[in-house]
């Protein structure tokens, strides 16, 4: 039998215990051993819950158990998460968690630290959910020289735009119903201005280089400032509107952004819809190869994190070598990465064509019936910087999104 | 420094060859030692090539060399890879391989030996080429009580059935071309009878299930009997048209199978097309997560192979538990298992509908504008047996085709 704890009992947590309870045969078998949870943590009282017989509210009884030999941190935010993260690490007890602010600020001093105490940090459910992410990109994806990762990353956003594209509906109009929904928090600024995104993608770029990602210097653009009017250019052209969290390698410097982009049906990642997380990796041997599922949700979330508890039993004594080191891995500003340009002008198209043309290259002029005062184009491919510099001379530029291909 | 041998040098032989020497410096630092190939096994001499420096023709060579502490056997077909990597394994050697009709006939054994030594014996590349699968299911998904898994799993059929959806082709014309193109085997039995896929399935399973899912007791269907005139009802009513090889559990009991099916947009693998492959797997927690990329080709399987090395590497004196033991899985009869069929039958549909409503339940009648003499309809769920029961009493019955949900 081995004891572990979970610290937390909110969504994740509740859940976490769910599944352990649930699936308890199957998971005693992979683990090769009975789970028992000792303790769950939580600062509130449960009355009536069968939680209650193992409820604490003072860590240092978890803490200062040598019985408790596998911790989840379930609860959010760096502290006191951090704290206790690290202290439990120093006593030799492995952590796993589904923590994306921990991990982004804290990865590689956890990893290192669980090193040198011969125990894991293991941290899957921080990306994508419950979608197997972080350990692939550790564990199966080792012969490539990795491209690219981009992903859609944020089941709130996505959920937004898919409503957005599909009915037609203003911005502010679907965030109220997703919040209403429960979908989207009431103060829905770290999914809809694109920093839960920014995190997931600086842990996963990490991860695939090996080097830390700063998440504050990823370049992050969210999604607040997309219009129905931009869905119906979208629809129009048969592209989709995504929230893209992206690192990729061009001439041996790599970029990363979080960014709303647009991407036509060739995209692996244009069938992504509603709540659903998506993830892409090319490599230079390998290809592409896309994984998909729940990004979020309480039991898809603690699945991800009660596997990283059996392999932590699995490898009790043993440290899973990931290699994110804390050396700094210098981002290259993405003014210098090159792509075309969905913008929208106000204005007459025709009397404009000419320079538009002149600044953004060859373009074909988009037109809606029911829109007027207004025409949009797509910009041959350009460096950001040079698009900015191009852009200065028209003041009657309306919008303008990024287009993957 | 550690020394590998590769047994095989045609396509994926080539192409492991070429992975470790392209991505050099990433995989030494994935494995965090220097691999060295050491011996490449074939029987043929390649003049001029610069594997002639490691070629060797006798496998002894390799076998009694204790430098070579990791091989890939990459040659295919059950003899001599099954002799070679037994003896590699109770000599104290890693295997990785690509060889699915190795792993889906000897898998059990050889893991087990690998056990009794210490040593691992891995398999990525056996099931979806490139796509990390079999590690994601060994070592993420051990939440979950797994209700299905299922997949594209061939890309030789794959490629013939989109190409088919898409040009209105017969099966004849598309088989030819692929042939012609290198896609499809001179003999093109294995993929086109579904024997590839149904090993594969077999794999899957037993790794989700744990215990020995035999091949020869997967019900197994292949393509052959698809016609131009199927897809012209599948794309009237949305559909398309693809080779599954599924497991599922339900009521505690576990069906397997490889047939053909229709299957509509809602469906995550409706948009795997030509030669990719796509893999599904559904948990009872987790919900839906989808696997996609590369099934085949020389570079992805490749990638896998390394990739499995260099894991090999890492856990060079250590055993990776693989939960599938030679304890026969026994599988339900697929008559027991319920769904909707697509059903064209010869005649006039309004003289007919009466009798099919009877025996088949509240259909819907599907014409086709330019074939006369027939139409079609979908039954609703049933049991494949009471089916089977049911359309005795049609001899005019021209095909029918399993629904998938």
């Amino acid at each position: 039998m081995i004891n572990v704890a979970i610290l937390g009992y909110g969504t994740v947590g509740s859940g976490v215990y769910e599944v352990i309870k649930t699936n308890n045969a199957i998971i005693n078998k992979k683990a090769g051993q009975e789970v028992n949870i000792k303790y769950v943590l939580d600062l509130r009282d449960f009355p009536g819950d069968p939680v209650e017989d193992v409820l604490v509210h003072d860590y240092d009884t978890i803490l200062n158990d040598d019985e408790v030999e596998v911790i989840a941190e379930v609860m959010g935010g760096v502290e006191p998460a951090y704290t206790f993260v690290k202290s439990a690490l120093m006593k030799g007890k492995s952590v796993c968690t589904s923590n994306k602010e921990l991990v982004a600020k804290h990865g590689p001093e956890l990893i290192e630290i669980a090193r040198e105490h011969g125990r894991n940090f293991f941290f899957e459910a921080s990306c994508g959910g419950g979608i197997p992410i972080i350990r692939p990109l550790i564990e199966c994806i080792t012969a490539d020289d990795v491209q690219e990762i981009v992903g859609i990353l944020n089941g709130t956003t996505n959920y937004i735009l898919t409503k957005m594209s599909r009915e037609g509906l203003a911005f502010d109009t679907v965030l109220k119903e997703a919040q209403d929904l429960g979908y989207a928090e009431r103060n829905p600024a770290a999914d809809i201005e694109g920093f839960d995104a920014c995190r997931k993608i600086a842990i996963l770029a990490s991860v695939v280089y090996g080097k830390n990602v700063d998440f504050e210097d990823v370049y992050t653009e969210g999604i607040t400032k997309i219009t129905d009017v931009d869905f119906k250019y979208a629809n129009k052209i048969g592209y989709s509107v995504k929230l893209f969290g992206k690192a990729m390698k061009t001439d041996g410097k790599i970029y990363a952004y979080v960014a709303p982009v647009m991407i036509n049906q060739e995209h692996p990642l244009f069938a992504v819809n509603d709540v659903f997380n998506g993830i892409m990796v090319k490599g230079n041997v390998l290809g592409d190869v896309m994984f998909y599922g729940s990004g979020a949700g309480k039991l898809p979330t603690a699945s991800a994190v009660v596997s990283d508890m059996v392999d932590a039993i699995k490898h009790l004594n043993d440290n899973v070598l990931i290699d994110w080191s804390s050396d700094k891995l210098e981002l290259t500003d993405i003014k210098n990465s090159e792509k075309k340009f969905f913008v929208r002008m106000s204005g007459d198209a025709d009397e404009q064509k000419a320079a538009v043309e002149k600044a953004f290259g060859s373009v074909e002029i988009i037109r809606l019936d029911d829109v007027s005062g207004e025409f949009a184009f797509i910009t041959d491919s350009m460096t950001e910087g040079k698009y900015e510099e191009a852009a200065k001379a028209f003041e009657n530029i309306i919008t303008r999104i990024r287009i993957e291909m």
